[in-house]
């Protein structure tokens, strides 16, 4: 098999064999094949595309380019979110803690900042002392122990994409439907969730710029995750302004937190309670919309989301001593 | 000015400025732009395309990416041909000596193989003895004293282009009309000459497959001629199959004596008649295309162009003590 053979095949607009699919990324990630070549071939697919049997085949040998983690023997219920971001996305750091006071396990490797925006474990890191970086056994010890952990992406976990990732971002080949699908699905079906909820933001804020090309990337994801059985549900959002009022990792954090407490802007309210009540029906906890929707206000105003949060900082506490910072968020 | 941009400007189809192409050009050349963007960009330039005015400005930054070469003080009438290539393609071998045995001088600067086949340069290479790399003071000296010197085209002239056909072979991007035109006129544009006749040979044994691709890069090249003040003529020639008889790089210089001794091959002596009138025109000895082909005969017939053939070996003769290969060719 000839890397510049498969290349000319997709400036052609051909459509790939698994085979070429999964020589090229396997060689690439072994690197076998320079990166000239592999951003000639993305450049390839950015424009020519690629249909849904390419995009899962990507996809797949992505996920399967190193270590893929295996989380049943923790629990057949547990789900992961994902939003493909925007400004002010602060919706990881709310609903994790909301949906494990439930009962439901969340176990989540969140990603740093794309474009201008700071990622959930740059707004994590925030928080003095909180570890993003735990290693795969404390990650399922602490989901099995308290319900729920936060922890950045491992580099052994689809390496193939990460190695992609950071090509497309200098040769101007990040904006593809089926690259976008498959770098985000590859990383969830490593990281062993069943349950997917993908939150598409979608509107000036966001990557996809208009509702048709949030439609188009809903729809080939929902495609993965039925030909890799992986139980997914799209929800396209709205990202034409912020979400709620902060903007920084640290003051989206404290946004968070007074989330929790009571405190919720209508915007973050509605996406919250949206993404909350399909990621309790992914887990199999909960068929009823509204019912889940009100589960998700009650765990807010008992406080026993708040205290779940509380509960996943100080598991992944490394040296927290309560500094002035800390005491200040905390009593505020 | 950012690469990054420029890559995705032409990604979404979009029309580069001369300014855009000039920094591609000039910083690619002198290795700030790296392969992987560079090869992006190739094969955005390959799917999208380019119009004239981008290729032309695409022309001109390679031509002027390094030296440039003024004939202009051994003669005005110097003419230059190139051929796009294919199988048995010894035209070069019979022409230059033919014109330059008219008094027309000839300047050829040859390139090597490209795909399967021996280029000018390779052939030539396999006279013993024969010195493909002279100084651009030699090969000036040459032409100004035996009226004909064909050599290897040197690192100096049109060094972007050097760089960046390596870079299309290996990353699929060889197959792009505005880019093969680009880079054939970049060098003839830096190698001096002012009037060049092009053979674009069209059929299963050439890069370009069909009439219409071959007349695509007719016109542009014509168009990028015109634009650069060269005087410049197309001539498309079939290569559906083997020019004359013979292929091979020893075997094709002995077609290409025997042709200049006599012996024409039919098709040969086609496409040597029609080039070799359109050249005598180009360069202002004869404008009356039937006259010139029997000038050409003439000359074939009468030996001038054997002798001149023979004059442009020894001038370019590096050790030559006829061994028993070359005098089982002379003799022969």
């Amino acid at each position: 098999m000839n890397i510049v053979n498969i290349i000319d095949k997709k400036r052609l607009n051909g459509e790939l064999t698994k085979e070429e699919i999964d020589f090229f990324i396997n060689e690439y990630t072994q690197g076998n094949i320079p990166d000239y070549q592999a951003s000639s071939l993305l450049m390839a697919i950015c424009i020519n595309g690629m249909n849904s049997r390419e995009t899962v085949d990507f996809t797949m040998a992505m996920a399967n380019s190193g270590e893929t983690l295996d989380l049943s023997d923790i629990s057949e219920d547990i789900v992961d979110k994902h939003s493909t971001g925007g400004v002010g996305d602060k919706v990881t750091l709310i609903l994790a803690p909301i949906i494990a006071s439930l009962g439901i396990p969340v176990a989540k490797m969140s990603g740093r900042g794309l474009g201008i925006t700071g990622g959930t474990i740059d707004k994590l890191e925030s928080i003095p002392g909180y570890n993003v970086y735990l290693s795969t056994e404390q990650f399922k010890e602490n989901v099995k122990k308290y319900g729920v952990s936060v922890i950045a992406q491992t580099g052994d976990l689809a390496p193939a994409d990460k190695k992609l990732y950071a090509l497309r971002d200098v040769t101007a080949t990040v904006q593809s439907i089926p690259l976008i699908a498959s770098s985000i699905m590859s990383k969830k079906i490593a990281a062993g969730a069943k349950h997917i909820v993908l939150d598409i933001t979608c509107g000036k804020g966001a990557f996809m710029k208009d509702l048709n090309m949030a439609r188009d990337l809903a729809n080939i994801m929902t495609e993965i995750g039925k030909l890799s059985n992986r139980n997914t549900k799209c929800v396209i959002t709205s990202m034409d302004q912020p979400l709620g009022f902060a903007i920084g990792n640290t003051l989206e954090i404290i946004e968070a937190i007074n989330f929790l407490k009571g405190d919720m802007p209508k915007d973050l309210k509605e996406v919250i309670l949206e993404l909350g009540s399909q990621m309790i029906k992914a887990s199999r906890n909960g068929d009823d919309i509204e019912e889940n929707k009100r589960r998700i206000l009650d765990a807010v105003e008992s406080g026993i989301a708040f205290e779940k949060f509380k509960t996943l900082v100080s598991a992944q506490g490394r040296w927290c001593i309560l500094c002035w910072r800390c005491i200040k968020i905390w009593k505020s």
